[in-house]
């Protein structure tokens, strides 16, 4: 079966996302980690070398003992990869992406450098799976194979994922405030002695990405240009001394009003593409609701998400109530599994399963994932 | 000079409000302590004994070295004391607390089991001083001379201080997202294993708390009754892990718009009878505004107040900006001085001030607070 | 299979310790759960709405629909169970736990009551498999086939695992300083304002428990007692704002000095009772050893231990090192798995296995722990 | 009285102890300062533009408006300053520290350059004010007025303060296991994702630094060298999630075995050159006893300390008690405070006193500090 899988590289692969990437595909039974990418710093270490692993346990073995590469597009050339997840960090993910989708490759970022290039489709796949249509676009349009596929800002992913089943209804109005965990900021984003013990109710530029990405990820496929939605947006952003999972408590305001017996039904009966099509990464619900009085809870519901291989891909809402003209939530998103790898990986899923990644055999043999 | 000053109860002296109103008091230019009151448990001890100290450092001394009384009328009308501050449970301070009104005592209660009570003001008197004249129809009306002064919740002292001069403009909406510190459920309220690394989106009756006593504040007194302000309220209540401070998120929606730098002048400006009357546990300024990007912080602004004694009474806001129709800002409060003990004190002041708690000499003979 | 497997009982299976059982048993090879108790306030209730889950995700299906019962033998009788793990508090324990030896039950107790007792083993298979003797003459001199066997303070667990490896060396003097977690305590045992971003130097008769029972487990069984190991020993007990993890830092004085590597090794290779009879909870290697600079962390090796059903069973050792006459060490150990209901279980497989429960078929014949 | 005031620099003012500093020194009696240094990012801003203020509260006014200067020898030379305290990381301090003591200043470091340079001492003026001969030393040799004395590290103060009174006993074992702040890496040392909820046992160098720092305070001056103490040393240091205050376990042996009670007495009645001297900073007590069965916790106790100038000075100490051959107990001081900025701003005002810095009228014509 070995031979079936496609190879892969992670870019920027020690940073927090970057472990988890090399967590979520080191027994990912389509794809096959074959090659690692981190600074210059690294260079000739092996991974487990290089890595300050933080994740918990040992790092996974075959990964320990890969050697680390240059985030070079010629290197990773050589290496035979098809598909490249990045986790770099915008300023550096800007060039190398480009070059690597010009090299005919799927490339599936976790960073911000291209997310609101018209062509490139911020995907969480069961809000917008039909905005895929963009990365074929792409490819097209530039006569390769090549594509650039991002995700969202950590935030937003669950921020859609509560949204969406409320489409039906209208979405007027949504305020957004957030108890983001310190992951959110990268391994080193954030000093110890800010957060201990306190509350941080600033976090550059996310309050703008939330608007911008969650109009975008709601927004209509008009052609090859998406249309935002038009819904009023207000975020306020804060950070909470929690080590993973970002809550966010939402006041939503629908053209139709329901009743919170509804909305739960909504969200909890909400399926899409990943489902349907029974992807590897996929968690049997996108949304989990919780009826006790005090969840989601960052320590009791983080990990939501089964079968096993999906922990943290689950969203859980709870606290759902009418107060005035609102409907009221709270929703919680695990930050660097749905919010990052776990998303980027469920979106080179898709795009297997959709053909735009061109493999022998295909993952459509494998048992696991036959419907 | 002591000669001079008036007699005071703290009830409930034990717990963490309890601790709050020994410290304010410790060295109070107008007020005694004469009485500490605390459960059957710590009957038979001195205070130092019973109470386990949580604010720093020691005891102040005089209060260490106190008796423990029972929580009972009889009791404390041995005392001579004209004045008792509340720190009781809801259950147990229903009774009492109208026992010692009828008794003539002057009674300025942190509980909740009056606040709702039509002729007892839920005071925080740089916004609705006025309100006080509810106490003294109360003393008339039951021919004596013993009245209830109520404060509010913790988190909507905070809220209502951070809205009133916003008044002018015509608040329409307010949708309230709080991050609460532990001490707001008490000493031992919350299990630290609940809490730890963790936030906690419930907190039993808050929601509604705020709803119906900020409107209550901000209501308009109409003879003997008090008017609900008519704004709409959406509040959503979360603990997390700050010892500390409530943080507020608000976004408001005025009938007037106005621009983030008359907003900050607004609040900038704002004094109420306490500044104009030098009361001495009040804040130059009942509201700082912080202009960096990231303030108010817990850690950092949670003992905003100036001078010295009135550290904890200002309430810190920041973040203010524009975002739609909604004004946004960040607000936090020190939950157990200007949200609790530090706002009952200053409402003692002012009723001494106002004539309604007779005494001999006077305060206004202290040099301290000649204007 | 259902048909051979054993009835058991947790008691008091609401607390953090209760919840660890019902989650272990939850598919346990050879244990069925038949009864679950707790205090008459939860009586009448489901162990799903009884229950305050503490662990993350869902209360286990079955465990969530059985009937609570009040811990009382005599309702116990009933119920066919031949097991009890008693997650009790100490007061509770003493006479329930007698009553169910006399009728004939094996009780695995996690409780304070009876560790002291001359008959009773404190057990951590690994280290003093003999001791499980001790058992068989309870029974024996009592006529019956009920017996306790205890396993130690949470602490201890750890303590004596991270030392027995070095028994050959002579152990003559250990300075044992904790770093305890906030779940040590019990779920609601300690108040969150007590230690948020604080560390607490006192543990309630912790230091004298982690000295008697250290010396106990460690001890010789001589005919029908137990002579205490006859170190010195020396403890200072803290809690740290940690949820799981006890952290041991020791300083070992041996008889037989021996270098960093040579102990490496001892810890590394050794091996107990569990590991060869191949127990179901049994960890591949009960002391794992971490060759990092800064390990072991509660945060990343908290749930040391493989397979998955062994998780949380092992202990970490790190930074390992020689310090005048004294070897050095950090030790962490799972509290309320390793430390706890881990190790109950584990003491109760081996008890099976030993021939000391009588049961059908026997665990022998099931294909999962054929060796 | 301005007029009088001794110029004085910070070197590294941006960071958390130069904050310390520039807090301590914004009204000090003797002191004023003239020059704020910082790395060249901060060139061309003034101080309360450039700093990112961590102490609470605001900048103090004076030094918010100065212009920040770079860290070189020769812009200070043109202030006029005749003490330099420096808060600047070791790589830095070490040549300019040189180069200041050249030039004549008096050089007050808590950097960790010249510590164990033979003629600087390091001075915990409590314990070892003899050592400040050494400076006087250095400067003769030179042939000028300028010196170098260094403070300790931030635990070993804490460390010889608990230690010192135990020195008529005579000290034969220290056994040392600490729980230290996140502020002890400084600001940005320690990353937020790696301390939250977690304990980290490793800090690079420290435990090296403790022994040697401390067996040389607790040193004998012998001529001009100082002759290590010569006990044996044992540490394992470890840092948890708490903002400021350093914790420390000792075991100790003593050569005289003594009770609790005589050692409280010993650490109570303790008392140095700065309390003979009535030095500005000087706490009353140097240590504080505390008898309650759970203090020192940094929550309640980093602050202690009396007057209100001296808070953070006292180290606390608890939980004394005897337990085989060794004398146990905890002990509390404030890292950025008594363990660096505080201190070395005592040795300061220990120089002045001592006629190591010359200066017109001399503080002891001040009314605050005449005896």
């Amino acid at each position: 079966m070995t031979n079936t899988k496609i190879k892969v590289a992670v870019l920027g692969a020690t940073g927090l996302v970057g472990q988890r990437f090399v967590r979520i595909l080191a027994d990912h039974p389509w794809f096959e980690i074959a090659a690692l990418t981190a600074s210059a710093r690294s260079a000739g270490k092996t991974y487990g070398a290089a890595v300050s692993w933080a994740l918990g346990g040992d790092v996974p073995r075959a990964a320990a003992e890969m050697d680390i590469l240059p985030t070079s597009a010629k290197r990773l050339a050589e290496t035979g990869i098809q598909v490249a997840f990045s986790a770099l960090p915008a300023a550096t993910a800007h060039g190398i992406e480009e070059e690597l989708r010009d090299a005919g490759l799927a490339v599936f970022s976790n960073a911000n450098a291209h997310r609101m290039d018209a062509d490139v489709p911020i995907l969480i796949p069961e809000v917008n799976d039909g905005h895929l249509e963009l990365a074929r676009g792409q490819a097209k349009r530039r006569g390769g194979s090549g594509f650039i596929v991002a995700n969202s800002n950590c935030t937003a992913s669950g921020l859609v994922l509560a949204l969406k089943p409320f489409e039906p209804f209208g979405i007027r109005t949504v305020i957004a405030t957030s108890y983001q965990a310190i992951s959110g900021a990268g391994r080193r984003g954030l000093a110890a002695f800010d957060i201990a013990a306190n509350v941080v109710p600033y976090i550059g530029n996310e309050e703008e990405k939330l608007a911008r990405e969650s109009r975008k990820i709601l927004g209509r496929l008009a052609g090859e240009a998406i249309e935002p939605a038009p819904f009023e947006f207000n975020a306020s952003c804060a950070r909470v001394p929690v080590r993973d999972g970002h809550l966010l408590s939402l006041a939503i305001e629908l053209e139709r009003d329901i009743e919170p017996d509804a909305a739960r039904e909504a969200l909890a009966s909400f399926r899409g593409a990943p489902q349907e099509l029974r992807l590897p990464t996929a968690p049997e619900a996108p949304v989990l609701v919780r009826r006790e009085e005090d969840r989601p809870q960052p320590s009791l519901d983080v990990e939501a998400g089964s079968p096993e291989r999906a922990k943290g891909m689950a969203v859980t809402v709870g606290r759902i109530r009418r107060s005035g003209r609102f409907l009221n939530l709270f929703a919680l998103v695990h930050n660097t599994i749905r919010g990052a790898a776990g998303t980027s990986v469920l979106n080179a899923e898709l795009a297997v399963r959709r053909g735009l990644i061109p493999h022998e055999g295909g993952p459509g043999r494998t048992k696991e994932t036959r419907p």
